[in-house]
Order: structure tokens, then C-alpha cells, then sequence
């Protein structure tokens, strides 16, 4: 019932010679001026870095790695310095096995995955708490797609499903564990994480799924209101979604995690199910009161009326 | 307040030369059955015909005529046979100003925008109310669009707003008659008529609104839940529409009724607001009662429950 | 189209003897505060003040008058000191014919029928601007409601119906205008005038509704999942809205603007429609546009991320 | 994560002289003759009946016996005659303890937790079934509440928290294994089971819970647009939800399963978790397609347009 683990992160342990690597949007100075503040962090404290391969140019002296051939064995953990957006691509880019734990670093956007915010002392307090080894690992499940025969990159929020021209709505059939659950006429379909249902599934009209629930959320986007009704159905996260889009002629596109696209055919299936490799983040907080926490801050923003405004 | 009004449509009338146009969707041998039994029961009275040029060569001996020249001038009225989907596109096609009434026949689908359902008896029935003046004819707004100074063609149920690239979603700024109203990350934004209001605007979560209302409904496609909330609204018939998309490097596509798409880019200033050209369909029922039927038999689909079934 | 009226308020009129009522909610020190502050203002201005009579104790030397005998004949304006519930209390009290204009002062709630702040300094320059002609009237409908012959007070926000049981679901009939528009089993249903739309018909699921359009709104309060779809609809002004509650032995509850609550009998025909006689309130701001910006900084509460920050 | 199990009723087992328990609705006559039937073919097999006390009088020759008397220590299987309301009103009734198995059958309601139909030949089919051992039952888990000490009977569908006067909001506190999650402005709250998910859960605007998921779900109802956003929530079964009603002086009622309610003053805590004791549902169909098949044909409705009815 616990998804926190403790992978062992610990840089003073002696001999523990494996880097830690450093991911970056492209387009941000501002990012790229906080990686710098880490990489001279790190280099005072005689840690070795990985830049991604792609950021590397922009910095001297520091080896340059592909994302994907970083892992727990060369890797202690991942830096990504972004926000949400730059979470996904690190996470669809590190290899399948045995990646590294990832501390993500938010620069003002919504942050939902990253963990610590870019202000520099509070950033570098921040990985003090992970060298002393006071931090937990938040295990993250992701979504494995096949379309007929073929392998799509794992999801960490959500696989998305819509049609391939926008005028044209799709009419797709829906199985869990091959029963049938139902059909419908609708622009898309996203099949979400727990981690998703705060991302695109909530806004689509889906449900906040906890932490801790062993679940996957289907959400439909914009079904035809006049072929009958589809909510958002939560599944056990051992079920496997089988979809069938219908409609001769009308192509679907799948997206994963907002990063790539794939076509799909009429008649294809599509089957989504959790996979075994799963992502670690690094967390300083609470599971569950984390995550609470920042639904309510980010998400939610309830806000308590004057004391007596409720009047009569 | 009353959108029926009587164009005067009377082929008993001394001198009416006018014919009847004809248009159909190509795909289904159905459809061009009800073509024929509708061509011999027209040919019969000595009606004049003219089909939509992409129909005729499908008939021997009759006019072929595009859809753009038939006008109230020279045609009495026009029956469409297919679906809503058919209306739309003949609506789209026909010239802006003095368009002939419309009739439309349904075939198994839908059918909101269609009168007459393709049982041959029924529909022969209802030709004959139609040649003794029994009927009346319901007033269509439409949504002209300009993007910077390109005038798109005219929209009947709606005009979309969506992002070029599906996994990206749109910041949008919009403005009623020049007051800023809101902005939001979304997938896109539908401003739906009266009449669209029971299409997609209905899928996406919009109101119903009722034929007499002069009114127009703005409704958001799954707004980003993390960056506040936007609600369908209702803005008044004479009210301008203003739309930017603030995304730099991110073009959003403009959909007119679901037939064609134009693409627009940032900044440049999307304006929406009823035409003065109207189309009118022709009517047998009652414009409320006869609305609230359609919308209860197909969309809402109530039922009651056995007498005694919510005991306890 | 237009709504906003100016009813001649001048103080500086010679003979303009009229005077100038004060309402407030009872329950807070902090409003009583403010009236003293309001009073110590306009006497220094020699006005001549109106209590309403249940705070007239509070005060020393003035007249307490009944919320019900203040018309425009005797009352230049109305201030009602507290939220929109005062509003809502004062409204249901005054003559339903001839009421004075109403300026209503924000205490810290949401007060999205106010127009002033309870700022001292701000609140004193509002009233300066009144009494040099500075501001325009909003005109606001009502919602008269007859159950069986019996008439209720007019409704500001909303009529909303019940089941007197809350376990019991209501079975509802509903005709527009005579027209039959569908039944369901609900919770209850909320009539909304256009101001009443970012009150309670919002939270159960309505539209917002620009107040230049001439249009109530029907919202359903949580219909019955299984036994078909309803979702609000948005009828013109002029309509008559007749609702029967048709489960035998369950009464409904039928309450005014959240003040009073009426029982209602099955079978009993509830028939609501817009009253002719409207109240006016004092705003400072354009209508739209004010309206607008009080939509936005109270309900929507949209914000903008960082320019950055949804990359990828 | 399989919740059918088999209890083994098997009425041919030698020396099985448990009673076959009967209730049902009262103010039935349809109801009433049903149970006539069953108690006939029942008699003719030699079985031993039960009558709940409140229906016995209207039967001769048989024992009356009180639902809380009935375990499966005494009885086979109960037949419960009516709809969802009767099964409700049943569970609520029975011991705690060691219920028997439920048998629903339904009389032209919704009837989600009924299991056969009342045509008598097909309800005789399913009793044979029964008698052969082909069946299996379905693991229902239920909601125990306490309010301050005192413990309320078990929800099987949902537990709801309103307010005590319609006309005024809660504001609710909500914590989830003692971590804050978020506090609201609402009408109510609703803590479903995943039976419970298809019933009002839904009608508020909650998800469907596969049945395998171990999972409750957290609808606000109606919560006030104004003061943030609160979207349902899915907790895992062993979470406990605590609730806390803050507006003074005004109370809460708690209704279990529609059938009893409780007030409850502001402050005083409101404990829900699962309960250890479950009832058990006779089911002849494989439990996720049962399901699925129920949600289709009862509250999705869900149409395939005529092949070509999107066309274009």
C-alpha cells in the first residue's frame, strides 16, 4: 500500500564514485543560469555530473550523456530543471530499466511533478536533504501501450487517444479485462495515472485519484451528448484497456504524455496497461499530505470566506 | 421575438416556375434511393428539379445546378437528404444572400437539423403540406467569422477554435463587444448558435438555449483546471466576439461547422458575430414544442420509472 | 438591449428632501461600524437618514423607517451594509413597487452584488460620485412565483425548488411557455434571473449569463443518472416557466432568493416568470465590462503562467 | 482482488433445515403477489420460509421473523422483493453480524442491486439456479460512520452530510487519514462505496468504481464556484475520511443509504471508513461483465448511430 521506497541515495556513503545528472528545458535562460548554480553546487562538493547530451554544449568542462544511458548503476539521481513539461520528456527519454530517481525543479509553472522550487538557497537546502538521505522515493506507475503489435513509450500521466482529423469525431469501443464496458461517439479518450488525474484527465472532467489507490482513471473527452452517456470509470491498476476505434476511414492519433504521436487504424487495438517499470521522484514531504497540499495549491485554491460573510 | 416567419412558398400559385433543388450526400445508397422516390413524386406534380451538380450525374434528364446559384429566385425550396451532416455542408455551399428554405430528410441518424424522417409515405405526406402552404419557416442565425481581414464562410451550428497540434494546448484571450472577459489555457473554444447549442457545444458541456432566445454561447474545451475556471457563456445575439491565441510559435485551427478548416496565427485578432444573412427551414411543427421534442427524443432520452419504483 | 438607467438621484437638487436609507445585517460588529461611519458622513452633508427599523436602536437621533415604506418617493437611495445576503434580505423587503436605487457595501465576502468596498476613504469617495451624478443605474429583473394563487416575494437570485425530504428525489414536470420540456427525478431545480447566474445556478452546473441578455436560466440540481439527461436551459425573459412536483405524498420546498421557504404540494402548479417590477442598483463601473471583471476576480480567478512554462 | 466468493448455500445438502428469509415492499400489491409466487414454488420444494415481521400478517401458516433475526446461522439466502430502495432498507435492517446472502429481485425500477427479474419463470429459473450451487456471491463492503462516539448503522451505497436548513451552505472541513485535503463552501457530501458510485454519487457528478477496485470515493455536491474548485475524489478502502462542519450555529444531517438521518453540530467530528462487515449479493453473471452490462444498460444508454449517420 506504500509507495515510498528509499532506493539509497546516499553521495558520502564512501566509494559511491556515480554522477549525478542534470536535465533542462532549451528555451529558458532562466533555466539554464540555475543549472549553472547546481553544477558549481555539486563541483564544490566533488560531485561528478552528467549533462544531457543536449544541454551539454552550453556548459564546459562536464561530460555530456544520453538520458537514456543513465542509470541507478551510473547515476545517483536525476536533476530536471523545468517544469512539467521538462519531467515528461526526461521521463520518456531514460531507459526502461533501472533509470534514476528524479528531483524535479520548478521555474514558476504549475510544477505538479517537480519537488523543490528554483529559488537557489532553498534549491541547494534542498539537496543537502537528499545528501544526508532525508528524503523518501515516491514510486510512480506507468502506462504501457501497445497498438496492434507495436510498443509505445511508457506513460507517466497519460495516454491520449483522439481523432486524427479534428473535425471528425471518432466512435470507439471500450473492454476492461475483455468485458465490455462501452462505446461511444467522442473527440478522444485519455487513460490516466494516478499521477495524470491532476493533469489533462482532471481537465477533461475526470476524478483526483490518491496516491496510494491502486488505480487508472478513464476519462472520455466530449462525448456525444446524443448517443447516450460516458463518465470517467476507475479501474484497478492490474486491468488491461482494450480500445477499437470504429469508424471506417477515420484514423486515431495516440499521444503519450503530450511528447509524441502515433497513428492508430480503424480496427487496431489498442491495449493500455500498467507496466513493471515504474519511476522514482524524490520527495521531502509527507505522501499523502504532499500531495494534498499541492492539489489544494495548485489545483483546487479554496479560499475561506470572511468569518461572517455567509450572512443572512 | 417570433423566428417563424412565412416566405410564401406555394407551388399552386399561378406562374411559379421556380423547381425544387435537391442535394444529398454521395455515400449512401439509401440516401439516393429517397432521391429517386422524392425525383417521380416531384416529376409526377410537374415540378421543375434541380440537383446539386456532384448528385445529377447519378439521375438521367434533369438540371444539374450548383449549389451556390440556387436561390429563393429560382428555387421554391431545397430538400437535403442525409443527416445533420448533409444540411451543413448544402448550408455552407448555398449562396450567403436569399438561399432557398430547406427541408431536410433523415436518414437513421440524428437528424436535429431534419424535419421529414425517409419513409416514403411520410415524406411524400409532408412534400403535400408543404405544396398547400401547412408549414412555416424557422429563422437561422449565423456566425460570420473574420480572421485578421479573411472572412470565413458562414456557421450554422458553430465555429471551433482548436490548437494546431493536439498536444498542445491554446492560451486564449477573449473579448465581448471590446470588454475583456478571460483568459485560459484550453484545447479550444466553440461559439455555438441557437441551433448549435444541441451539437458539440452540448458535448462539451454547454447549455441548451431555446429558439427564441437571441442569444450565443461560448464554451471552452477542457479548460486547464490548474489555472482557473471558465464557465459556459451566454452573450446576446448582437454581441462581437474577440478571440487572440497568445502562444508564440503555437497556430490554432478555425473549424466552420465541422466542414472546413484555416488556420490562424498568434496575435492575429479572430472576430465572430451573427450575420444578417439568415437561412430559413421549413417547418410542420410548432417552433417550441416542436424543439423541445427533438431535444427530449434525442438527446435527453427521460424515462420514467415504474409508478411505485423509488419506494422506501 | 441597454439596462442601465439613470433614475436622477442628486442631492444637490434644491428640495430634494429626501432621505437617504441604511440597512445592515445585525450579526457584526464590523458593519455596524461602517453605517456609523456612512451616517457621521452624511450628516456632516446635513442628509437626513433612514434606518431600517431593526438597527434604528443602535443609533442615536434618527428616524427608523420599514425597509417596506422606503420608496423613491421618500428615499434617494438605499445603502445595505454586509454581503449579498444582505442584499438579497434588503430586496425581499422593500415595496415591491418604487424601491429606491440600492448601493451595496462589501464586508469581505464575495459581494458580487455590491459595488462598494467598505474602505472608509474609498467608500466616502463613492458616495461623492453619487451625489455629483457620477454613476448609472443597473437595472435588475425578478422572478414572481405563483404556487396554486398563492403569489411569493420576488426573487433577485434564483427560485429554487426542493424535495422538503432530503432522501426523497423530486419527480418533475417541466413546460416552457406551455410546452411540454421534459421530467426528471432531481434533487431540486433553480430558476435564475441573469445576476443570479454566478450565485447558486453556478455551483449546480449553470451558465453565466451576460447581463444585457434577456434570459433566465433552468439549472437541475443533481438529476437522476439512470433515468436520462438533463442540462440547463436558457429561455428568454418573456417565458413562463411551470414546474410540477408529480411524486404522490412528497412535498417540495420552494424558497426565494435562500430567504423564506414556501411548501409546495404534488400536483400543485408552480408557474414563475420575470415580475415588471425591477430593482436598480447604483454602479460606478461601464455595465459589460464591470461585470466582467467581477466574474473574473470572483469566480474565474484565471491566471497566467509563467511565459515559459508549459514547454516541452 | 477477487470479491466473489462462494458461501455455500446448497439446499440439497442433506440436513441444510435453514430458512429461505423474504422481504419486500408494503405498499406494492405487484410486490406482494411476487412474494406469493416465490412462497408457493418454495413450499412445493419444501422449504422453510421467513417472513419479515412487517409483511407476515398479509401471509397465512408461515413464521414471521425479524430482519435483525436473520443470520446465516437460520438462513439460507434472503429474497428481497422491490428495487434499490428495498434492498437498502433490508441491509440496513439485518444484523451487522453475519447476514445471509441477499437475493434481489426487481420489480420495474432501476434495480442496480437486484439480480433477477420479477417475471415468475425467469425468477423460478434463477432459484433453481441457486438451489444447484450456480451462482456466486458478490463481496459488498460498507461505510461505518461515527458521529462524535455515536456509531451510525452501515452504508452499502453512500453515507451523506447536508446541510440541516436547505437554504444555507456547509462549509466543510475534510481530512483523509488525518491529512488535510481541503474545505469547501457545498451543499453536501458524498462518501460512496463503489456500489454506491452508480446511484447518487453519479447523479452528483462522481465517477464509476470498477468493482474490483478497492477504492471510496468524495463527491462534493454543489460546491460554491466562489471559493475554489472541489473535484471528486477516490481514496483507497482502508482510508478513514474525517469531516468537519465549521459554520457556527448551523447543523448537519447525515443520511445512510437515504433510509435514516442523523443531525450532527458544527465541530463535531464525522468519522467514515470501510467496515469489517460486508454483505454478500447472489450473482448468476461473471462479475466485471455483469457489472459492465448493468451500467450499460441502466445508466449509460449508450447507441450506435445508423452506420453512415456522420457522414460529411
Amino acid at each position: 500500500m506504500d509507495n515510498s521506497e528509499s532506493l539509497g541515495i546516499n553521495s558520502s556513503k564512501a566509494g559511491d564514485h556515480r554522477a549525478i545528472g542534470i536535465a533542462c528545458r532549451l528555451d529558458s535562460p532562466a533555466a539554464l543560469k540555475i543549472v549553472q548554480i547546481i553544477t558549481d553546487f555539486l563541483l564544490e562538493r566533488k560531485e561528478k555530473i552528467f549533462f544531457e547530451t543536449r544541454i551539454s554544449s552550453k556548459f564546459i568542462r562536464h561530460f555530456a550523456k544520453n538520458l537514456g544511458d543513465m542509470t541507478s548503476s551510473n547515476t545517483k539521481f536525476l536533476i530536471s530543471v523545468g517544469g512539467d513539461g521538462t519531467v515528461l520528456r526526461v521521463v520518456q527519454n531514460l531507459s526502461k530499466k533501472d533509470p534514476p530517481p528524479i528531483l524535479g525543479v520548478n521555474l514558476g509553472s504549475v510544477g505538479f511533478l517537480d519537488e523543490s522550487e528554483s529559488d537557489p538557497d532553498a534549491l541547494k537546502a534542498d539537496l543537502e536533504k537528499i545528501f544526508k538521505g532525508e528524503y523518501s522515493l515516491e514510486k510512480a506507475v506507468r502506462l504501457g501501450t501497445t497498438i496492434g503489435n507495436h510498443k509505445l513509450p511508457l506513460a507517466l500521466n497519460e495516454v491520449l487517444i483522439i481523432s486524427s482529423k479534428p473535425s471528425k469525431v471518432l466512435y470507439a469501443n471500450i473492454k476492461i479485462d475483455g468485458s465490455y464496458f462501452t462505446s461511444s461517439y467522442l473527440d478522444g479518450l485519455i487513460i490516466s495515472t494516478h499521477i495524470g488525474s491532476t493533469a489533462y484527465a482532471l481537465s477533461a472532467g475526470g476524478c483526483l485519484l490518491d496516491p496510494r489507490l491502486n488505480g487508472l482513471e478513464i476519462v472520455p473527452l466530449n462525448p456525444f451528448a446524443g448517443t447516450g452517456v460516458f463518465r470517467p470509470l476507475i479501474v484497478p491498476s492490474f486491468a488491461e484497456i482494450e480500445i477499437n476505434l470504429q469508424r471506417p476511414r477515420l484514423n486515431g492519433l495516440v499521444i503519450v504524455d503530450g511528447q509524441t504521436e502515433y497513428k492508430v487504424s480503424p480496427q487496431v487495438k489498442i491495449r493500455i496497461r500498467c507496466s513493471e517499470n515504474n519511476i522514482y521522484f524524490i520527495r521531502f514531504k509527507e505522501q499523502v499530505s504532499g500531495y494534498f497540499d499541492k492539489v489544494r495549491n495548485k489545483i483546487l485554491f479554496s479560499r475561506k470566506l470572511a468569518d461572517d460573510s455567509l450572512e443572512n
